[in-house]
């Protein structure tokens, strides 16, 4: 069942998730690669320190500063950023590799890579998340326990922001209820995939 | 659930649904409005007799010939069209009125009436739906070379009449399986309804 409403295309489609932190992106992704065997999760490079339930080719590809900006200069990112002092970057090797076979690519980056991609991708499908509200989102990334007050605040001020670049996207789900959102999630996948696409 | 997967929008979308007969798209529909309260099938105005199963208002507005003619002039028709000396048309007033109720509206229109709609209702969103004997006969093409040569160009040429029209819609769905099919097309009114527009 599942295969025959994703992955029928014989070239994948890429799409990119933005979502401020604690909105639930991760487990939204997760469901949706765990349903369709058809979807992949582009792994990222970074250069930040691994959290330690992050593992090395699952969650990112953990670079040296050195090795990364090796990378840029060989035009070997469709994006990178810097975050909080830490690059992030988008292989595209892995994404062009993965389309060929006929998957479906996620990419989820923040909106700086995003808005980079649009540029470059402009077949790819830009779809944004949003917690419920920045209230929630607060208790969210306390509950999470991973990040010091300080760091709360700076991401908060920077969710903020995000939220204004909802018009740059193509979707916007708004996580209030999980389930809810996952079927949008998954509903915007499978209608992508029947899209009449004009080459 | 369903409440909260559609029928969130102040203004309700407008969807135009295309099919050869025969292919479940009445079948498609009902099940569509069945499970969404949020979702309208658009009832057609007729100067046909009703059949002995047909109700005013709920399967046509049945009028007469100067009525229809006089509606014509007012402009009152999003587009209509005359079949075997009947008239058939999509009234304005009842799209609007159910849209600005927060109602998505079905319209099922052959290709003819699609094509004057896409000219007037550029925001629509216009799917087609396949009968699985296009998949078969794409199959066939591409496979068998055992028809003799007339009945394949006649073949040929039929599919390439089906495939420019397909051209033209949002999205192709091919009923080939009735689930799979609805889920296609649900998915495909979720995802619209969760669209960023840009005014």
């Amino acid at each position: 069942m599942n295969n025959q409403l994703l992955g029928n295309s014989s070239h994948g489609l890429i799409f990119v998730i933005s979502a401020p932190a604690g909105t639930g992106k991760t487990t939204l992704v997760n469901m949706l690669t765990h349903e369709f065997p058809a979807v992949v999760r582009s792994v990222s490079c970074t250069t930040r320190q691994p959290r330690p339930s992050e593992h090395e080719g699952k969650d990112y590809l953990f670079l040296s500063k050195e090795a990364f900006e090796a990378k840029i200069e060989q035009g070997d990112f469709l994006e990178h950023a810097q975050v909080f002092g830490d690059y992030y970057g988008t292989s595209q090797a892995f994404v062009k590799k993965q389309q060929a076979l006929g998957k479906h690519v996620v990419l989820v980056i923040d909106t700086q890579g995003a808005l980079q991609l649009q540029k470059q991708l402009k077949e790819a499908i830009f779809i944004f998340i949003s917690p419920p509200s920045l209230v929630e989102l607060k208790e969210r990334l306390h509950k999470r326990k991973t990040e010091n007050p300080q760091s709360i605040e700076e991401r908060l001020a920077w969710a903020r922001r995000e939220l204004e670049m909802v018009s740059h996207y193509d979707y916007h789900i708004i996580n209030d209820h999980l389930e809810t959102a996952y079927t949008v999630l998954k509903s915007i996948f499978i209608a992508e995939e029947h899209k009449v696409r004009r080459k």
